[in-house]
């Protein structure tokens, strides 16, 4: 008999019909002797629907309030979800974000998890409930209604399953695993039966968005066994992500290819090569509330250097014209020039830190294929580079034979 | 400087530009000095939406998560009306029936509030906040969820007024007061500026929904100043609900003609005249949950006398079989007889304690326009007939213009 936290997105609980799946799946685990605790999201599409009506009511709607209406969302599924498993014969109670006494900070719209009453709970799993609480939601200090912000069910799911000392935290969502890449780019793309929690970061980070970093962050911290599964598939055991690095030696070197198509390039050309330099072209377009992803500098001759760094290809345009307008002149930069048209491919996996030659494969690779690289950054785990947009397919697919992921690994 | 409670039904809150009037009304409110506690019950629709979700999940669902998954309608309504008096330059803040904590028995979906903890609101009404309070909903000892009942929420914001010993409760409705009858039957019906609280009772349990019964005794058993008013009428001081007969003494004699379309009569002829005999009728009539109104019982002549009610029209036909295949023969009665033509016309006025003729007067005038009495009941305050459906507009109009309601008092 294991203690099971499963947690359920949007999409799996939309409708009263898909709720009765939920409501299928849990008893047969409940049938097995397992005890369950159910965390759900609000039905899709509700979250957003309230968001609107908070905008029109408010240009920037007072986080505060915001977070009281929007934890609605998760509090109707709870309330629809236990009615559900009662109706299928089950013993079943719901508990509010505030019921369970999730104390977070008073950080409004993306607060944080302070700690967990996990007391009422636990008793009543020993009383043979299955529990169903509120994602997403929590209370402050004060009894202000808080949210952790969007893809936040996650990390409840994952905090309630380490304040339980839960055997495994389930993540229901639309896909069935975490896979070597996308399938929809490389058709021989495999579902990996487990993948360490900093892969996992990596390939989350690189766009392959099965699970909130946060919530990963969180397992990692509290040393939670996390899943990933479809809610929509019947006996598949997803991908499970593991905190034990030893569990992957006899694993594949390389564990998959992840990739972003919106990456946009920009340099600044003829820059001095001096200290500070690197926050007078930045500083200005963090204010501006634009991500960056990847920068590089290289070593300066004769006294500049070029400053490369990238950014979201929707914030492209203003990134060019703060630096042309605000930057360039102030720093006594030669030039600025950048391409929209790039994507940013990357080998990630574990096995690297302990083999050699894996970037000059990757490169070598590309290059037989006439891919030219523009710009390279690696950590310890990941080896990342940007290319023309145009040969992001190919080069996936390239990679991914020849670092034989569609075989399962000896 | 007054406090003040507003209370808002689901129709005047339905959307985001009402929401806005209300925002206006107490903003103008606030602008006079006063100090406001907004009362708001779910935007007209959404609870019916919620329960209706509920059902899909559970026949019958469970009563603890329905009013989980029913109170999030006033706590989204909550947020809205806060962003919009935000919007408008009002600090405000939202409260739910726990964050108040209005405490309540554990009776899901009808509660009673035992206790209201006023503390909090005190504080920020203080500091210059308008307060939102989520109508209809509380929490039980153990932190459930609790609704109080359809209409609810009047009883909220009356009970509110009362812990804050508010200087008036108002409640916005869409009508703009009572009425000495129905407009639509009567074009000279008066608003009545005045009518006391046990004549508001009889108003409304005959038919008058401008106000819940239950906040009318509550506010009545806390001696709460209630004002009934129109959300969509500006300056317009709807009708004040007093507790002082004294108040009253040189007013009209009679306050309204109420009346009652659906009423079916029911008489047991020839019943046995012995003890329990009421009770051998009424019993199986209650246990199939058929409400009865009006009973009456005449004094038996030779051993047997005839027993008579009405029950809502829909519940005539169930109320007769039981009557023929379950009563009368077990008491021996001569047979059973009906008919849902009928409908009940009152004078209601605490005035008439003080005037003797009025029945007389109401029976000639009745009399006069060729008008059959089938059944009479009195109380203290009203004089009740049951009469041929096919009169009901020609006895109210008669009553009305004989008991001078077309009038202002003196």
């Amino acid at each position: 008999m294991a203690l099971i936290v499963q947690k359920y997105g949007g999409t799996s609980v939309s409708n009263p019909e898909r709720i009765k799946n939920v409501v299928r799946r849990v008893a047969k685990f409940k049938a097995l002797g397992h005890q369950i605790v159910v965390v759900v999201s609000a039905m899709s599409g509700e979250t957003n629907r309230l968001i609107a009506l908070a905008k029109e009511m408010q240009a920037y709607p007072d986080p505060r309030e915001l977070d009281t209406v929007v934890s609605t969302g998760e509090q109707v599924t709870i309330g629809l979800v236990s009615m559900g498993l009662m109706q299928a014969g089950l013993k079943a109670k719901s508990y509010t974000g505030a019921q369970v006494r999730i104390l977070t900070d008073s950080a409004f719209t993306k607060a944080r998890i302070l700690s967990i009453d996990e007391q009422n709970i636990s008793n009543d799993l020993a009383n043979g409930y299955v529990i169903v609480v509120a994602g997403f939601q929590g209370i402050d200090q004060t009894g202000n209604i808080t949210t952790l912000g969007r893809g936040g069910s996650d990390t409840t799911g994952v905090a309630i399953a380490a304040a339980l000392h839960a055997d495994e935290c389930q993540i229901y969502t639309d896909v069935d695993g975490v896979y070597t890449t996308d399938p929809r780019l490389v058709p021989e793309a495999r579902r990996l039966k487990t993948i360490t929690f900093e892969e996992m970061l990596e390939m989350a980070s690189l766009g392959s968005k099965v699970l909130q970093i946060r919530a990963v962050e969180f397992a990692g911290k509290y040393k939670v066994k996390l899943r990933v599964l479809s809610s929509f598939e019947e006996d598949c055991e997803g991908t499970l992500i593991t905190f034990e690095e030893n569990n992957k030696m006899e694993q594949a070197i390389i564990s998959g290819i992840a990739f972003n198509r919106d990456e946009a390039k920009i340099t600044v050309r003829g820059v001095p090569d001096k200290p500070g330099i690197a926050y007078q072209i930045l500083g200005p377009i963090s204010e501006a509330n634009v991500d960056v992803d990847m920068i590089i500098q290289n070593l300066g001759v004769d006294g500049s250097t070029d400053f490369s760094f990238t950014v979201h290809r929707n914030e492209f345009d203003k990134a060019m014209e703060i630096l042309k307008n605000k930057v360039q002149g102030h720093i006594g930069a030669l030039s600025v020039v950048g391409d929209n048209k790039t994507a940013k491919v990357s080998v990630v996996g574990v096995g690297m830190r302990s083999h050699v030659g894996i970037a000059s494969k990757m490169f070598r690779s590309l290059a037989e294929e006439g891919i030219n690289i523009q710009m390279i950054s690696t950590s310890e785990i990941k080896i990342s580079v940007v290319i023309d947009e145009k040969y992001l397919e190919l080069a996936v697919r390239v990679l991914h034979k020849v670092f034989d992921l569609d075989q399962e690994p000896a």
